[in-house]
């Protein structure tokens, strides 16, 4: 078994679902990147250039039914695009290797095994729920270089916490309850055959989903716990007939004096992958389609006291596959952006 | 010139773009209306069934010029898809005549000549404001069987007024801002060529405009301020690619014991265009799509002292022309169904 | 049970899937019908406003488990949008009674058994095939007054006949392969979860099925043999992404001397349901939308002796339900726009 | 003015419309190349980043006023996104300085100008047109090699192209019309403001245009033409409702013993943009979208000795801006991938 020089090997469990091909497509093009192993519960046996015809002659391995124990072969990365709870019991088994996960799945992101267990049922590694980092780089960058299990956020919870975090972290949010309305495409649903997500469901329609309780809510509260904000959030998502994308409407209640634009660019500036429109332009999610960028735009009423916070991001991108590769970036020392030079193609 | 028995026969200015049109449909299958005229700037000469030919022997009629002086001849009944500015100026004239006139433009929705100046400049007779008759039949209906002028409200304000004027009327509204987040399809913004709605920029994208100063908020205001109700309203439209259709969440501080069902029970249980889901239930825009129905979801958040109420409606049926023959109907003391006995093409 | 005056008794078998919903609508709407029953796999037990609510105070039942000896107790009328194979065992059995059935499965239209169970394997009741009318009111009105059953045709088949039958009447299909190149929105394949189907995979995209030996392909050669031509006939099915509608482009070899025009205006020029666009105008499938109409475009291309005839329909309109009421109409004598007087909602 | 060492540097002219951006996003990612200026009529003064956010960072350049004298200043390569005549009128200016073309428009891709008279009206300088090259890499890449103006062919013409060349130049073509009926994405028509191309008129629809006569019709015959095919071709192209790709399915009388499969594997099987699915598996177009790919796949029907071929390409990858880049790419020795190694982003 050759070796590429100076290339890090990593396996995929479950390359094949909406994240896992992205994840797949972004390993492929990575500089870095060799992919040895990737697996598929529905394709297992087929050639991933069978399934995914664009794939001939960039990635060309056979698909691997899962086998937790000798996932781990030969690499030293192991990436997980496996559902909860299916996630949790093989990375359990493939941390017997000295190998990194990146886990796509909500199975490492809650950190309070009660809280886990309301949203979730039984975790079946609590006691590993301490050590994984929840993987936003803007937001714990040095926590991650050091992570052993980076949980890779839901798509959800990036478009709220880049930019709740800042303003949480200068005290600016006042009391009352942020909204968070998210207006998300279909892929962040999955690809599983479900009725409520055929094209004959979902097109020319809109629904709100999971009001007041989705699964997501948890993680939203918990990044704004960290930074000792308090504070409600009452989170509404909703799908629009889009394939990728979510766009994040977010009603803050600001203190006095809060200086958002000066929030923002000191705590966000810098970032390769946040482009911060400004006050009064608001991005559109075309703008970020295929990449891992997030775009922020904001306003401030000062009637209301209030301001009114849009991000942008690709669900597959910045809210997951693109983030986990962004995230290994930074593990591994690379520049973030290797393997992430992209552009949203428009239109 | 012979008269239809027992019809009622109406004029149409501006009946080609996305409002008149899905106007002239509803009046041409309306059973107690003769449409004797019906102006296009685009396509005057023609015959409408050229322009859209399902129209073809249901509606044969020569697309004319608009002529204010002439409109009114040989009709009772006015229903102007005109935009703004247009309608205000055509309607002074036409009043001249003892005719009823149903205005889908925004020039007599707002009462306040001041009000109106700040939004959308000087109004051409201001004197005529306070005669029109915001028409939403379900919170106006005594008022709307004596108006000369019937001002339709806009696609947002009926998405929102509806859930929102029970409310205010119970006195459950609690301090701090009520946030209205709106997604609404591209037909909202009308057939007017501009790059910002072409395919290619509205598809698989979304994006929120006039964050905050949206035309539509002052109706919202004005709509809760005549119920003595003087929150703050914080209203964020989308756009998202649809074709018709807004779906509207609505995030209302409540007073403690507010009973949200009952109120909703009680002021529109008994209605026949709004369809109460309850708690928990949220509705899909694509079941509204095409008739002049609301369906409304809503739950409460117990600890946040917050209802999130969802609602939705066709921007075209209940949110403009389906609204305008529901006033009519009120207004000729028809029932209020009549050619309005639609149920939804799913898919 | 009281029984309304005037009106027929329907039962529906199979009322909740795409086809059934659009026919469920159609019936509920229809002023000379009464839908007595509908059974549902899926929502057995359940209102059928709770699984669509448009239909609440418009058409109140609760969906039935099939039973076929009792769907046709107290009816005068079948109409099954069962899957091929469940058709035909089902109404075996309700024949037992003297009611009329309309099929909107394959089940029964194709005469030939030979040909039945190469496409769709055995046949549960062969000797019934005979007794059945392939039903396209303008092609076969007089024979659909006495029918027992009357299968109703596959949405691509009614495209492409309604085409080519007055050319192949008139002589005028000249030899070499007829081109039948058609672009069907999703719901023509149904409401079953399946992966294909799912928004992620049709959104965004375009192909080919079938190619070359689709099951409505002997559908559209029985219909030319049945006119006495044999040419034979290439057909390319193709997914697009819209919800309804079928566009059809068909490439017709022309007899020298042909008169297109002429025979399309002669054999379909009085049709209520078919609105033929002349000679240059090509359809767009939004104008058929929603509706039981036809549109139908064509040009000569003198120098290459061939008709390109373009038609749009509704898959579930005129392709399916919306033809089913239309025979249901000439069936019992009634006007036939009873029921189906729509015009399509433009956008 | 400093210049990057090892890459070669060009102007871009039309940098905004769709084929524009697409451009301006392959430039700026292509390692060997600088872009030193781009034009926009609509967006001049204005920065890139401004207009498409998503090149902050990636492409730092102000866009400027086309000044065709100008426009080589200090480049070795123009590409134009120009339209037609605007596009000739500028590069015969730009033809007085020593640099290679690349031109999107249909300007130089006829030969004859009595034929581009026919279609286009007055060529501005019909001397130029036997200097060009028309540029599909797999069919002429020799001559791009020392071609002075690459006339980057039409969108269309490519995807019927790739596939009838190879079967003509094997002589494998039977008489009788050869049908090409393509279904194209709304990209492909620009990014002017026109009423037939708002959402409201796309979304949900599908119609055919230029039956018979589209301008690339010529295009097709003339590639055939010079390969000593005089077969006729009868071409029909399709708006889909997707933002970009083109599918087009091909019926080619065969001779009788022509191999396709072989003819396919011999002439295009090594290629790094085409993609060969063989017999009976039949290609998406989202699998190329974003790319510079071409997929092919077809089928022989014996009985009518036809070959049915389907392609699917992005119009503005391989069908435009992708395939400028790739015959850059070859005229100036790099390998042929270099910037353009993508793999489709699905879903």
């Amino acid at each position: 078994m050759t070796e590429a020089r100076g290339k890090i090997r990593v396996a995929v469990a479950g390359g094949t679902g909406y994240m896992g091909v992205e994840l797949m497509r972004l390993l492929a093009l990575h500089p870095r990147i060799e992919v040895r192993r990737a697996t598929s519960e529905q394709y297992a046996g087929k050639r991933l250039a069978d399934v995914y015809p664009s794939f001939r002659g960039r990635l060309e391995i056979r698909l691997e039914e899962l086998d937790a124990r000798k996932l781990a072969d030969g690499v030293e990365v192991v990436f997980s695009a496996l559902p909860h709870g299916a996630a949790a019991a093989t990375i359990v088994e493939v941390l017997k290797r000295p190998v990194a996960v990146f886990d796509l799945s909500a199975d490492f992101r809650l950190r309070d095994p009660e809280e886990f267990r309301r949203w979730y049922g039984e975790h079946p590694a609590p006691e590993l729920l301490g050590q994984s980092v929840y993987g936003i780089p803007e937001l714990a960058r040095e926590r991650i270089r050091d992570a052993r299990i980076v949980a890779v956020p839901g798509c959800y919870p990036t478009g709220a916490l880049l930019a709740l975090v800042p303003l949480a972290r200068a005290g600016a949010i006042a009391a009352g309850p942020i909204v968070v309305d998210s207006k998300s495409g279909a892929s962040g649903a999955g690809r599983a055959a479900k009725t409520e997500l055929l094209f004959g469901e979902v097109q020319e329609n809109v629904r709100a989903y999971g009001v007041g309780r989705h699964r997501h809510l948890p993680e939203i509260v918990q990044g704004l716990r960290a930074e000792g904000c308090s504070r409600s959030v009452v989170f509404t998502p909703h799908l629009v007939p889009i394939r990728r994308g979510i766009l994040t409407t977010i009603y803050v209640p600001l203190q006095s004096g809060a200086d958002v634009d000066a929030i923002f660019r000191s705590s966000l500036g810098a970032e390769p992958f946040v482009q911060l429109l400004g006050e009064g332009r608001f991005p559109d999610v075309r703008d970020v389609r295929g990449t891992n960028e997030a775009q922020i735009g904001w306003t401030v009423l000062e009637a209301e006291s209030m301001a009114i916070v849009v991000t942008a991001l690709d669900n597959l991108g910045k809210g997951g596959s693109g983030q986990a590769v962004q995230g290994f970036n930074v593990r591994f020392g690379l520049d973030e952006r290797t393997g992430l030079d992209q552009i949203a193609a428009v239109p």
